[in-house]
């Protein structure tokens, strides 16, 4: 079922109409008429289905009734947010797919010593813009009820945040065969905690230097199994790993 | 290091010649020099450090000594098999790529009921090769011990072994809120249990019948959280949350 994300909060049974842009694609993509059924989202991350009760081209508005009940909910516990080394060429687009489908609240590239593509300032807005998009595309495939925010750090250690659970994924870890520091960080989220992160090297992976320089900001580094994982499929593990640990098992 | 799979076993300080492919790829490619060391895998999945010891333009002949202990097993505790619809376009190589990397033993793809794409039986032979080498490199690159297999299933039922846990992918059991069949699954894995092998519809799921039928035959729906995943991203989410649940867990 199509879902939408609705700029405000939805009640019980009320009557709105989606954005112009959610009607152009309702409308000339998906051909949506009188009757169907779609799933809405409000800005307060509560979704309801929706029916739609009218369509008028002239006024390129859509109205939905939302039905009674709420939908279940279908983000992570916690907020989960991947912190990745600017990968090579379109690898952004996939990394921030894939991560909006596994739950990402946030996903972050900054400029890691071994980037081989760069983005210059100028080029930046553009980048996150396009992003942004494939994030708002990917959170509807998926019915999220939160869209992932997109961002560009130029430096990662001026702009980590310290409150929060703060990991990075580092296959040394993995060689000294102290695999269980994932599972500890897990085992430590509460309801109280805030958000939980994770850095991740670009292709050839972070500097001696950029771990060390993490760790002296309390961040702790993991593996995440033993087999060497993509800059691409990293991330994927965890947020994956991290489902199974806080929503499968209890 | 650059990894090779070697097609007999190894013993500790064997000395040994690398395939005259891997030659081509070590010394035209990777430019490697007596003295550099490689990580060499055997038939038995034992791999062990080696060090070149000479290289013959001659007789395109790298012979390498192996070291004297062996390296750490990388591979999952049970055999993991995926079983996808048949996606479309280039996905197939992705999920061979990261399916690999993630430990999966065996990657099967079968022409499911709302598989967009077909393969006719004069493609399947060719297509396997692509994607068997893309296994291969990936493979090499996560450090794993095994190349896995890659299969074409005409049709499923008839191809599926009874033998091993047999499950199924299946989001209606995530509607109904019965989201613990996954971590129940996972626990019924011994040590005796020959194969894991999980179930994927292609893009548009399985439909009921497919679903039903492979109940008929034993197979168990699980859900994989509450996001709905793409076709290309459930195998990851199942071999992650496999890998989490039974090797970094204990």
């Amino acid at each position: 079922m199509q879902l939408f994300f609705v700029a405000k909060k939805i009640s019980p049974g009320q009557v709105f109409a989606l954005s112009e842009l959610d009607y152009k694609h309702a409308v000339r993509v998906l051909r949506m008429q009188v009757g169907d059924k779609v799933e809405t989202v409000g800005s307060d991350r509560v979704a309801f289905s929706a029916k739609i009760i009218s369509i008028d081209s002239e006024t390129a508005q859509i109205r939905v009734q939302a039905g009674d009940t709420p939908l279940q909910d279908t983000e992570l516990p916690v907020d989960a947010e991947i912190i990745c080394g600017l990968p090579k060429r379109e690898k952004t687009e996939w990394i921030v797919q894939k991560a909006t489908e596994l739950g990402a609240s946030k996903i972050i590239f900054f400029a890691a010593s071994r980037s081989i593509m760069q983005w210059r300032p100028q080029q930046v807005e553009k980048k996150l813009q396009r992003l942004q998009q494939i994030a708002h595309d990917a959170a509807a495939q998926s019915h999220r009820r939160q869209i992932p925010q997109v961002e560009f750090w130029p430096q990662l250690l001026k702009s980590l945040p310290q409150e929060g659970l703060n990991l990075v994924a580092y296959e040394e870890v993995v060689k000294a065969h102290e695999d269980h520091a994932l599972v500890s960080a897990f085992a430590q989220l509460t309801p109280q905690t805030p958000v939980i992160r994770m850095i991740f090297g670009p292709e050839g992976g972070l500097t001696e230097k950029e771990v060390a320089d993490l760790a002296a900001q309390n961040v702790r580094s993991v593996g995440l199994g033993p087999r060497i994982l993509r800059t691409e499929t990293a991330p994927l593990y965890f947020l994956s790993s991290l489902s199974y640990a806080i929503e499968l098992l209890n």
